[in-house]
């Protein structure tokens, strides 16, 4: 073991990265950074489980609370906890922040809604996949259920300009299920997605109603690079009512707008629009079909 | 901060809340609601584990058991656990259920046959994949091993009927290797998959022996919504024996019947037959080459 | 409760399971065998997130020790656990294993590199991301960043010829991120991957500097199947310096070369060269737009 030569280098090492923290663009090295924590908001995911489907989720010794109370007393818990979080958000605010409070206040007030949205979606999760046995399992083990849950949470916070929060939300619900919805998307009543390894759902997408995706369906910009100069432009599709799109198909650019009714199968790759009712079929690619062990 | 206006929001929002749990088509409150528990479930899957590959998964204390006594005592608690969470698939059971009780013993019977499969997996895994430096690493680490795993488990508890815990178990596989095998689908031995993210095999898939899948490879049904009309027809691809299908791939429908001995290149798109000794490869899809930066 | 079957059941499975360990071709019981340990190496991980990233990872109270103890304190905790670790991954080792204490050693000299590199990452993964709102945010929640950071320490590993943990932590990033980096490419500075999901890099694959990749890229091998032969023949693409390649493209073999400034369009299929300064784009499959729900 030479432990010298270990010694040595772990001292020149540590000066390297001492003189690297400080000469760093990004804030490396002291005590004062306050930025929201990952687990505090997975936490809160958690508790909008709980709030949410109390039975799939909740704790059984609430659970035997009456409901109001059961839901009153998670979302103190979860407004206490998003204040907390948002307010790390905001390098000027203190540990009073009104604002975040405020925010906080708004986003309770629209959880009657969001669960509308979602019992919703579960249906549509139910209902489009013929493998599924009951809404319970889609529920408790459908990784498209769980992504669009937390899309809907993560939205709501987008909308009222929190910083990171949202994005960690959703980029939690990507870690777990492939799913890759940016919060910044506005997607309408009954959406599904199966599978859904692959799914990539830009910032600026407009969803509407009754929509299914399939696994790797990518509603994308066109050369993402060098577009955020006019943060008001649309740099990804609108979807209309009513739309499959089938499994791997790309779909990219803000002027690509897909009609009420349209089909896109398996495969497709779409830069412009598509008429209402309308079922665009990728033609089989061509393919060589060659026999081999070829015998007598 | 508004307190006044937090406290007034939270209470009407409970009241909603309370308001939507009653008014829903599922169960969403009270302490009545029996359900299999996903951390039990993944338990049992931790046990098969230690059972079935002892020294890379196994206790070290518990190692120094004789072979038989180790693997009876992993079987008494799977058996134990098992049964628990089975009983809890099913509404009219009580604690004593026998046939839970009978399930998880026909599931410890089934273990031995299970775990030569694996073994053959593993020797598939190891063996297709050139990176691969020893079978201990495959079997550590390499996300197609942990997926055909599961599916080896999930699969021997769809055929006894057991609600929601094989889906629960393939989709703890898909979250942690974005492989999506329903637990449905009949594999033969020698299965391969590589890499892996995107792989998806539909729930009345058929694969024979020394089959080889690559990421994003999908075999899947053709147009799902609506087909759940008649559950005895199949809806996914057969795939013969020695078949290897290369990356994000795309066979779709029961009518597809891929033959023994076939290779089908990246970027296939089939929904119909092939027939046994051929080779599909996709004609490079046509390109355009332009130059850019033309200068003088 | 047939306990009588249990019983019976039970036993000669353990018979049989005992005999399968016995029989096995890998090592399957017993308390000898020796490898490195995954929430160990997963540990390991974390402590270079705080050594690395002090503010963004490590512990409120150790940040406040000068930053050169802080590295210095960590450094040590890192080799110590690494040491271990090696020496686990040599059968012929005991519990002082000079060699694994060296490459330790060489690994600590060389993080004040790789954490100039991953700085440079950072600022090519937020440039590259017109909905990325700051650097804090890209480190802490973007999954690309994240694959990056584990791939920059395992590539270090597997130069030293580290065995099973290299790909030990590449396969905790895949399974984290769907991004499936091994350990053996090697890759430039300011190296962007967005979205991510299905990314896919093989070990032999040369990447240039300022590449940027999107879901679904994957430099592959031809035929993998069998090439494992000449262990000093490339199998996967080399890709020149300023390179970008767009969602779900397949560049495969090691015959494959891509010049620098080169674009590669979506769905790309790519199994021959590309000449510097040129944008491949796919032409637009030929597709079937069909009018449905005709009336009148």
């Amino acid at each position: 073991m030479d432990k010298a030569k270990k010694n040595t280098v772990i001292h020149a090492a540590a000066e390297c990265m001492a003189a690297n923290y400080k000469s760093s663009q990004i804030p490396m090295y002291g005590d004062a950074l306050r930025m929201p924590n990952r687990n505090a908001v997975i936490e809160i995911i958690r508790d909008c489980q709980k709030l949410i489907f109390p039975v799939y989720y909740g704790d059984r010794d609430l659970l035997k609370l009456p409901p109001e109370q059961y839901s009153a007393l998670l979302m103190e818990h979860i407004h206490e906890k998003l204040t907390r979080q948002i307010t790390l958000t905001m390098p000027e605010c203190d540990e009073n922040c009104e604002v975040a409070y405020a925010i906080s206040t708004a986003f309770i007030e629209r959880i009657p809604a969001i669960q509308e949205l979602l019992l919703k979606d579960l249906s549509a999760n139910f209902e489009g996949d013929p493998a599924a046995y009951s809404k319970e399992e889609v529920l408790l083990s459908y990784p498209g259920m769980f992504a669009i849950f937390i899309y809907r949470i993560a939205h709501e916070l987008y909308e009222n300009k929190v910083a990171m929060i949202p994005r960690m939300m959703s980029e939690y619900a990507h870690s777990q299920t492939g799913i890759d919805i940016n919060p910044g998307a506005k997607i309408g009543e009954y959406f599904f997605i199966d599978h859904g390894t692959g799914v990539v759902v830009g910032e600026t997408t407009i969803i509407g109603d009754n929509v299914k995706l399939y696994q790797g369906a990518t509603l994308g910009a066109l050369s993402p690079a060098g577009m955020a100069t006019n943060p008001n432009v649309r740099r990804h599709p609108k979807v209309g009512n009513n739309v499959v799109i089938y499994a791997n198909s790309t779909l990219l650019g803000g002027a690509t707008e897909i009609g009420d009714n349209v089909v896109v199968g398996g495969n497709a790759f779409l830069t412009s629009s598509v008429a209402p009712n309308t079922v665009v079929s990728v033609k089989n690619p061509e393919m060589t079909f060659r026999g081999k062990h070829h015998r007598g």
